[in-house]
């Protein structure tokens, strides 16, 4: 075992997302030594994930190194490495590699994975999109059900349609944006594409278990979207249990539905950093901190992003969005130069500056609070704030030709298979 | 078995590279029915995948849907599939999928892999780019070696050294430009963003057995390249014979030198057409054609592209490239309406327009015949040349502007590692 050479005093940060990110940013301007470990090489715009999915994107349009983002801060160095545990009383980071890293404060920002209801076998036929290699896998996916139904035509048309339901399953932002994606690939672009493929053969379903789409939205939000999913031909199925789900099929309540695709954006599940630390959890496994954001027992380890369980001002808990764990980055790197400055700082207060949720090429809803917006206009916000909040100024301008592009031709840029996964049986 | 429903006496083209293309363009110009079928779905724009493969540009800059490419012919129809074999006797493509593929015309242009010198076992040590898969598992190599060295500092020197210590196999084109790439990743890019990592550190060998590099070219343009190459840092050994590869090592004469990276640009060989269609083939197994590109014993069965093996009009045979492989195609595609109005076909004659090869960033050499050029002149007509030729527009616009950027910035716009590759012992 190698110890990692470092200065003296680090603040050791685990994983390179929003919080993670915010946080070193924040160090690095006041000239904390700093240390950034993430397994990835890159931090993954995650928003916009769902349109690498949807061959929209490619995968560099919205990631960029994190050493490329933190390189003018001298005092932050990255290390690319998989943590496997944090010993406490050592005050040290366990790494897979080995070695070892020693803090004197530490941040976790490790993030969420996708949760299934306690029903893990799930996870290998409905896959979701947390990574870039969740996004390329069902990318994959949805392009060669495409081919295969072209070739098909000779065959039964159950098994055709078959080839031709595509699944999502969950109504929160990242469920609608996917089922609207998806639509669009299947219907238009391939419409063009694939002679045989008309828009009739093309089945999208969105299954929600609650009464309404997008439940963080004001109802009105709720219905624009799901009148917007319906004219993208989308049908959306609301209170609808998933019961079941098996090698390309899935139950809803004692219905059986065989899909080509099954794709997961319905419950998610904290990183195993409570387990890490030893400390209380809630139920979805987020570590519950204190008014600081670090452990009540522990003032020297913060905990933050979507690993944090924080009450917002209106009691409910901060919800799991970029803008939210970029502030607790943010108010965590000024608590620890104000502390080792002697200055006070203040408990986290979370302010929610809106939602936006897009469905398909030119409709989207917001919630700013005072106002609510849908459709055109509020699509075009949409664009502008995602452009505008991408890690570097190159993703902007490749990000907005892109969308321009495809808006203009209704083309998909990257639809391309790299690789071919075994047919399903 | 199932058979795909087809038109009468059509045409099937195998492989949807520059020469398949070139061929079923022509044929739908002209109405004629004509099935193109593909194992990937997209066409590859291999001259630039060099770029891919040191983070420069992403997949899909350099790759369009090959149903894209030829929808605007109705009588083109597209099936991705693999072909496993010819039964010449019953007119039929074999198809991976268990489906059988008629024909009364056939065009065979399935290109080439790499050859290893009759050394197989080398393949997974020095593996070459021809696949997008290829050259992401190269890119993921170069950054991973990059990422391990700069956590290496408490190592020995010479572990260190390895790390950074990259060997490109072959000093032709595809190698020149991959080496010139892989200096200038390694050298600018990584120097920025890996604190401990300095120019000296870096090593990367261009090895050839020839007593020059680029042999196609003119002496003259050999030696300047051989000077770009050496102002790059790039240690060009030539008269050098691999005698050994395993994993992390190569054996240059008795020198036993021990790497990060190897990557293999020496050898091609045709794919297995000569052995499905029992036909004649050269030592690189390429069909020998008659003059018409058609088999001798086989009016109605072509090769094309680097599965064919033609004389030139300067007696050296046909080379490997992009516009030879275009021009075949064209001349089939030719021949084929020519014969069914019952006119006469001419014979395939090959063009030569000129030769391009780049090195790195801002030199390049360019032979056209009477005129040799080296130096930034010729870098900047092969980007121009390069940028023209991919295959749509809004793939020119993007590669365009990534060029610029990298340009500008001396920045990598695609340095993302997606997958971990499990460490080598």
């Amino acid at each position: 075992m190698s110890a990692l050479h470092h200065p003296a005093d680090p603040v050791v940060i685990i994983g390179g997302g929003f919080a993670g990110l915010a946080a070193a940013r924040m160090l690095g301007q006041a000239g904390v030594a700093t240390i950034l470990v993430d397994r990835q090489n890159h931090h993954l715009f995650q928003p916009l994930l769902y349109q690498v999915a949807t061959a929209g994107l490619s995968p560099a349009d919205i990631a960029a190194p994190i050493r490329t983002i933190l390189r003018r801060w001298p005092t932050v160095s990255v290390v690319m490495d998989e943590v496997t545990g944090i010993d406490r009383a050592r005050r040290a980071v366990r790494l897979a590699s080995g070695a070892g890293l020693e803090f004197s404060t530490l941040i976790v920002a490790t993030g969420a994975r996708h949760g299934y209801f306690g029903q893990p076998g799930w996870a290998a036929h409905a896959p979701g999109i947390k990574t870039i290699d969740d996004a390329i896998r069902l990318r994959h996916q949805l392009l060669l059900a495409l081919e295969r139904a072209e070739t098909m035509r000779a065959e039964s048309r159950e098994t055709r349609a078959e080839h031709l339901t595509f699944v999502v399953v969950g109504g929160g932002p990242t469920g609608v944006e996917l089922a609207g994606a998806i639509a669009e690939l299947a219907r238009h672009a391939a419409e063009r594409d694939f002679p045989h493929i008309t828009r009739r053969c093309v089945r999208v379903l969105l299954v929600d278990g609650g009464a309404r789409l997008l439940q963080a939205f004001p109802p009105s939000l709720s219905d624009a979207a799901a009148r917007s999913l319906n004219a993208l031909g989308v049908d959306v199925r609301l209170n609808a249990k998933v019961t079941g789900i098996s090698a390309g099929m899935i139950m809803i309540g004692a219905e059986q539905i065989k899909a080509a695709v099954i794709a997961w954006a319905a419950g998610v599940a904290a990183s195993p950093a409570a387990t890490w630390l030893g400390a209380a959890a809630d139920p979805g496994g987020r570590v519950l901190t204190g008014p600081d954001l670090a452990l009540p027992d522990d003032p020297d380890i913060f905990v933050i992003g979507d690993t944090a369980a924080v009450p917002g001002p209106d009691g409910r808990p901060v919800p799991g969005l970029a803008p939210a764990a970029t502030q607790m980055g943010r108010h965590v790197g000024q608590t620890i130069i104000a502390r080792r400055s002697g200055r006070p700082a203040p408990a986290f207060r979370y302010r929610h500056a809106g939602s936006l949720a897009t469905i398909g090429r030119s409709r989207a809803v917001a919630d700013l609070g005072r106002a609510r917006l849908s459709g055109h206009f509020a699509w075009l916000l949409w664009c502008a704030v995602h452009v505008w909040a991408l890690a570097g100024f190159r993703n902007r301008l490749i990000v907005g030709t892109n969308w321009l592009w495809s808006y203009l031709t209704f083309d998909r840029a990257a639809r391309i298979i790299t690789q071919r996964p075994d047919l399903p049986a």
